[in-house]
This record gives structure tokens, C-alpha cells and sequence, in this order.
């Protein structure tokens, strides 16, 4: 049995002009992939080159977190925008925050949907086939993170891209193995130790524990995290604490053997 | 004596969503180098993807055509952005063109400011720093397109770029070798046939007949069309026409000899 | 029997910054009242004053054409905006009009959502619920136009508001009395006469030839047209001309006895 | 000699979106007149919603804080628009939150002018008469706040319109009166104590000490406290108890016998 390592994702350069949010400083010793805003639900210029150049400096790896183009919103609203004009919003923003990972010194080396696109494309099959074609235009050796099972994930592998399945240590799972809806009650956990604990399990043993006490197998490439309070800061902190005292090595997916 | 040659450039891919702007059909089979908008003034990401490719198809050089912030003035307000952060404004703009142009199969050849920017940086030194340092940051073999005699074209030399002065066939120029104001009575000059021979005139004999009648000199390495209006088109056209009925070839200066 | 009327209303004020789109001047001869923009998915400032000015100096009825914040795509794609946001969206459009209502003698004096909004609230409950309750905390007298059988009309009716059900003189309708989805062959209408003749049946007989054959009952207090093109101002010519030989009044519908 | 009182004003609304900034809720118990951003510079239809409401309920009074059409750069960036353009943009904003003004049962009272238009019109002459150009045609009436010395005030002065110059209790003054520039060292107090009996001078004797030691006049209609940290609220909290403590009563300037 070889090394056992898991990424940890968290979506940083979300400021805006005099607005910020959250503390990426304090996230970027935590995490190895950083999924950064592009500017169109979050993330000015100044703030891109910001994250990029301490993103870099500290050997995180800078992913595209792309967006609907909806400031107002953050993003979080869905937008039935056109399937080519998403494409092309898509390709708009890797091409922007590339700019930016190249005067750091690195480039782009993955992408992630944000918000309300990460949702639609779970199951809105247009839009997803609009991201996995600006994907596939950009860069077609540029893996995609997202939910496992999706619509999203789905699309990239027939169209031929590397695509890494996500894990949430800090939500429930029903015991299908998808995440309990925000709606239902527990479903976000906020025991510290306990999400620890459910992140190490996912990296060394693949599997959660359903709501149901029943064992899920969960496939995951990456553990995605918070930062956008203290307390998320501090539940990362102990995510990452806890891998690496189960002796899991803590490693971007780009460039290692992936899920 | 070598063969002669000039480039004609124009702005295109300046419209946004519902709205139209120019002939940009019409022009890209006149021109050379096409100045493309970057989303910033104008340009919105499926008007620059369709620009691009269009711009390939051709044959025609991608140039950005950075600008400020501001969408409702069309970019054409000086907005006294602070140098770091308009270095990043441009890095932005940049890289979401090269995107495209990527797309395009082709890449980002050259760089000019447009509107307001363009004005400010002919004699605001700490903006004309700050987008010389974005190029520089970008890709330093970029060459850059500007006024003569501008500080920005200035800046650009000290720092290493490669300058490239442009001509305005349809401008009069003061005995000094400056353009008229636009505020002056016959700043802009109508007659289509007088200002394709100005063109002839400064491609074969890098020079130009001053409002007082003296010759000046001219080093263009290339000649601004315009296309926002019928009349500005079959202009373009005139001058293209006059150029290549003088024996003078219309070739980038992009890979050229440039002035 | 009494005088016969009829309210003609198109979108105005839908330029913006540098780009202008319809042909607002000649609509204004036309129309009795004007839908104007209020800058989310169209028109600026400057266009809203110019505007409303122009419609007060003509007598020409001032409305809110309220929209998604999409400028971008002219608000013509759906948002899942969150019901509260979306009254308060509305509300700040009605108030950034009225002060130019103001400012031209007049005042906002109905409400017509745009696009994309429009056809939401024709299924959509809460986003209509959402736009009802702004229109009754701005001002429960203004009254509110619509697609007949619009889950936003019946809303606004159940609220105490004064509704006006529009109809199109250039649009198939099918036996129930519904549109013929633009998605299918012959749902636009294009002769001129032909149109014309139906916008008089609709005033005069309150009625329309169905794709079927069969007449159909059409209870409309106003008839839109349309402006974006030269062929739409052509179009709506004909229908203000055909209406006024048929001895129809063209007045605006507030005011007046409505349907 | 009759009853002392002073107004204290504070910028509110200036969160957007996701964005949070500043401490409203903690300001409201202290100022009396709230300058609430309009959307232009910060501030979305739900922040002005919720700002207005809360002001009116704690019997605050309402002011319009416009500023230049930049998000990006928090209105902080000089913008070199049309006058004409200006009027209108500050008419837009005028009237965008009267909408909410009047859903909170209220209306807007006064207008101050934001950042870099703050500054701006202080020496810039047609951006000024800009400014009073939109707040005459919109509602001569209403009372405008500004720099003491101002063009701004002098032009709003001429116009006809009340003047009321507002006094900094925590910025260092020069012997003639105007502020020390924020590049000197001193120019921003820290000393709460220090500040608060700067303010009670102010309201009781109208006079503050100058950088020399020397008394000057400070007549204010009102005293500009800060609310956009911690410090700044405990500093605001400290003028508020100093002035009460000195028996000068705490209260609006719009109704009261102002400077």
C-alpha cells in the first residue's frame, strides 16, 4: 500500500475594491489548492495578483474558480445565461486570472466552478457542457474539481478531461453517498474534532459515515474547506492538523496520483 | 531603396451585449492590426471571442486595446486610478483577450491603450509607468502602439518595449509634427481622397503637409482607420485603396520592419 | 356605444453610455406611452433624463420598464434573484426614474417589467409577488401592464393594484387566447397591413383571428410596438395610422377607462 | 444665550452585496444624520432598504451620499465626467434612494457628496455646479453639507440652496481654518479624550485649536464622525458622551437653527 495524501481546497480572492472577505492569509498556510475568484462574482485585479503572488510564494496551487457574472450576487444566484455565452465567460475569466498566476511565476492548473454555476451544473446539462467546452478549448489538460456524481463531472470525463471528485468533511452524506441538503437539519457539521476525524477517514479509509451510521465510500481527490470566519479558519486548522497527524500527507491533486 | 510598407490599424470588438458598434466586418478587410477591446470600456467575452476568430480568419494582428474601468463613459473619462492598481487592470485585460485569441489559434501581438488612458498617458508619467509595467510584467517582447513623442512611447523605450508610433491620416498636424486639437476648426480632416494621399504621402515619403504648409516628419509604423460610421468605413477603404494603388504594401508591423 | 381607444406603449431609453439601440424620437410620434429603461438592463442616466424630457414635452405617459440587474445580457436571461432582493431592485429602478419623471414636470405614472422579468412572473409566483409588493409600498395607485393570464397580473389584481392587460397586434395567438411561442413557424407577424388591421380589430371588437381561424377575445388597454428596427417603426406607423382611420382614439390608458 | 447643539453625521450604507463595511447598526445609536451611499459608489437596493428602515425607526435623519460611478474604486478615484453627465448621474442616485426613503416613511433630507467628489468639487468649479445643478432641479429645498471654504458651498451658496459646512473633530487645522493634508504627520487625531473635547469646543465655543496653538472659528452645522472600524465607532461613541456631558444637545441640523 502506497502514500496516503489528500488535497485540501478553499476559494480565496473573494474581495472586492474596499470590500474583503475572508482571511486568505490564514487559509493559504492551510490549504494546497486555492481556487480564486476571476472577478466576475468576486475578485478585482488587484486582489487576483495579490492571491496569485502569496498563493505561489507559499507553493499553493492556483485553480480558476469561475463564476456567473453577477457581482451583485456573488454569484449565487443562477443565471440561465446562453451555453456559448457561459463558454465564453468561462474562458474570459481563466484567461484573465492566468495573467496573474504568470507574473507569479505559475499558471493555472485547474478549474472550479463557484457558487450558484456549481450548483446548476450538478444537473443542468447545457451549462455544463458549456464549461467543459471553454475547459477543452483553453487547456484540455486542465483537470476540473467538483461534486462526484455530477452532470458536471460527468460531461468533462466523456469530453476527455482529468476530472477530481470533491469531499465536504464538514457536511453530511446520505447514505446514497450524495451530501444532505442545507435544508434538513445536521446537514453542516460543526464539531471541530468530529469534522477532523470524518476528513481523515476520507483520506486513509475512502469512506464516511452516512447520517443513517451506515459506511459510504467516498472518492475523493480533494477536501474542500472554508475561510470565510474565524471559526471556518479554525475548523481548517484542525482538518489539516488531524491529517497530518494520521500521518496523511497533505499535497496538491495537480501532479500527484489523484483520486 | 527597400520595398515599402505600412500598417493600417482600427478599434474593434467594441460592443457590449445587446448593443452594436462599427463595421467590424468591413473593416477587418481593410486593416492590418486590429486594436481589440477587452471587456473594460467595451467588448463583453462573446463580442472579443467572435472578434478574434474573425481576426484570424484574416489574417489581421490582435492587439489590445486596454482601458479604464468604466463601462458608462466608454472608457473616454480620465480616472485617476492609482498606478499599481491600473498595472493590474491591464494585466486583466490582457490576459482575458489572450484567452480568446488563444482560441483563436493565434495570440496577443501588440498593445494600445484606447480613449481616455491613450490621452492621459501621452503626459501622466505614473500612468504610463504603470502600463508599461504591466507589459513588461506580461510579455516584454510585446510591442506597444502610441502617439509620437508621447511619454507613454517614452516610458515604453526606457524600459526595453518596442515602440511603435502611429499616424493619423485624417488629422492635421501643427508644424511642430503634433496633431491639431479636435477643439480647433479643421482639426479633422473630411475629404476622402485628400486623406488617402496624406496616407500614400506618409508610407512612401514619412512626412506630411502641416496646416501652415511646411513638410513634417512622420515615422509611422502605422496608420489609425476608423469605423464607427459609413463615412469613417469607406474612408478606411479609400485609404487602403490609395495605398495600394501607390505601390505601397499593407502589411502588419507585427514580424515586420517597423518604424 | 361610447369612444373607442386605445393605448399604444414601446420601450424607450434602452441606450447606453457610447451605444444607442431603437429609434426613441420617431417612437415617440407614435406611441402614447413609453416603457422606460431604468438603467439596469438598459439606459444610463443621461439617456433617462433625455428621455423623459422628450416624452413629457410630446404628452407621451411615463413608465417604469423595471428589470433583472443583468446589463450584460440586457436583461433577457432569468435570475433566480431572491423575492425581498428583487423588490428592492424594483424599487430603487422606480425611484432612480422618478427623479427624472421629476425633473421633467411629470411622474412615473405605470409599471411594465422587462425581458426576461416579464416572461418570469408570467408562471413564476414569487418573483411576481416580489415586483406586486414593490409597486405597493412605492405607490399601491400606480397601475401595473402585463401579459393577459399572467400570474403577475392576477397578483397585482389580488393586491388591490390596477392592472392592464397589453396585447400584440404582430404576435400569433392561439384559440385560447394565449401567445404562439416564438419558438414556432409564423409566431411574428410581418405584413404590415395585415398587422395593422389586427391592432384595429383589437380595439375596435376587442378580438383576434386565432392561428385556427377562430376569433378569440382580446380585453387589452394597450397594444405594443416595437422600435429597435427601421422595419419596426414602419410597423408601428401603420398601426397608429390604421387605428386612427378606423377611428380609433390612440390616448394613453392612465387616465382614461381602460379595459 | 440660547440652547448649544450639534449635529453628527456618519457615512452608512456602504456595504454591498456579499460585502459588509462599516458598523451601522452600532452608528445609528450615535449620530443624527446618516449620509447613506446611493449605489454608486457602494450600497445595493437591500443596503439601502435595511439602512433606511433602521435610520428612520431611531429617528435619524436621511441624507444622500452620491458619489461618482465607480464600485470598483469605491468613488475614491477622481472622475473626469461631463458635467452634464454628472447632474444626471446624481439625479439617478437622488431619486434611487427616495424610493427607500419613502418606504421607511421618511424622505431624504440633505445631500453630501462622496470621496474623491467630496474633494473634487472643493476646488473644481463646473463639477460642483454640477452637483448643485441635480440637487436644485430635484429639490431646492434640500440643505446641502460640505467643506467649509468650499467651491462647492460658495456655488450651492449662490445658487440659493442651505449651506451647512461640517467641521472634523478628529483632523488636525491649520490657522487659517482648513484641514492639514493627510500626507503631513498629525493630521489624524487618535486621542479619544483629546477628540471628544475637540468636538464639545466646537459645538460650545466654535473654535477649535490649530497645529500652531492658535484659535481659529469653526462654525458647523454638523460634526463627521467615522464608523468603519472599531476605534472609529469607540471614537464616536466618546464624542457623542462629551458632548452630552457638556450639556450640548445631540440633533439633527435639517429642522434646527444650523450654522
Amino acid at each position: 500500500m502506497g502514500e496516503q495524501r489528500i488535497d485540501l481546497n478553499a476559494d480565496l480572492g473573494e474581495a472586492f475594491g474596499a470590500w474583503t472577505l475572508g482571511d486568505d492569509d490564514a487559509l493559504l498556510e492551510l490549504i494546497t489548492s486555492a481556487n480564486v475568484a476571476c472577478g466576475f462574482h468576486a475578485g478585482d485585479p488587484t486582489v487576483l495578483r495579490r492571491t496569485c503572488e502569496r498563493a505561489a510564494e507559499r507553493g499553493v496551487v492556483i485553480g480558476a474558480q469561475v463564476g456567473y457574472n453577477d457581482l451583485a450576487g456573488f454569484g449565487r444566484r443562477f443565471l440561465d445565461v446562453e451555453p456559448h455565452e457561459l463558454t465564453n465567460d468561462v474562458l474570459y475569466q481563466l484567461g484573465a486570472l492566468e495573467a496573474f498566476a504568470r507574473v507569479a511565476g505559475t499558471q493555472v492548473r485547474y478549474v472550479k466552478p463557484h457558487g450558484a454555476l456549481y450548483n446548476a451544473i450538478v444537473h443542468h446539462e447545457a451549462q455544463a457542457e458549456a464549461v467543459v467546452e471553454a475547459v477543452l478549448r483553453y487547456d484540455p489538460t486542465l483537470p476540473v474539481l467538483g461534486l462526484p456524481g455530477s452532470v458536471w463531472l460527468a460531461t468533462a470525463e466523456a469530453a476527455g478531461l482529468t476530472t477530481v471528485p470533491e469531499a465536504f468533511a464538514d457536511r453530511a452524506y446520505t447514505p446514497e453517498g450524495t451530501l444532505v441538503s442545507r435544508r434538513e437539519d445536521g446537514a453542516v457539521l460543526h464539531d471541530v474534532d468530529h469534522v477532523a476525524e470524518r476528513s481523515v477517514r476520507m483520506a486513509t479509509h475512502r469512506e464516511v459515515v452516512a447520517v443513517d451510521g451506515s459506511l459510504v465510500e467516498v472518492l475523493a481527490g480533494s477536501v474542500c474547506v472554508h475561510g470565510d470566519s474565524e471559526g471556518a479558519v479554525a475548523m481548517a486548522a484542525a482538518v489539516r492538523r488531524g491529517l497530518e497527524e494520521a500521518g496523511v500527507r497533505v499535497a496538491p491533486f495537480v501532479g500527484g496520483d489523484v483520486a
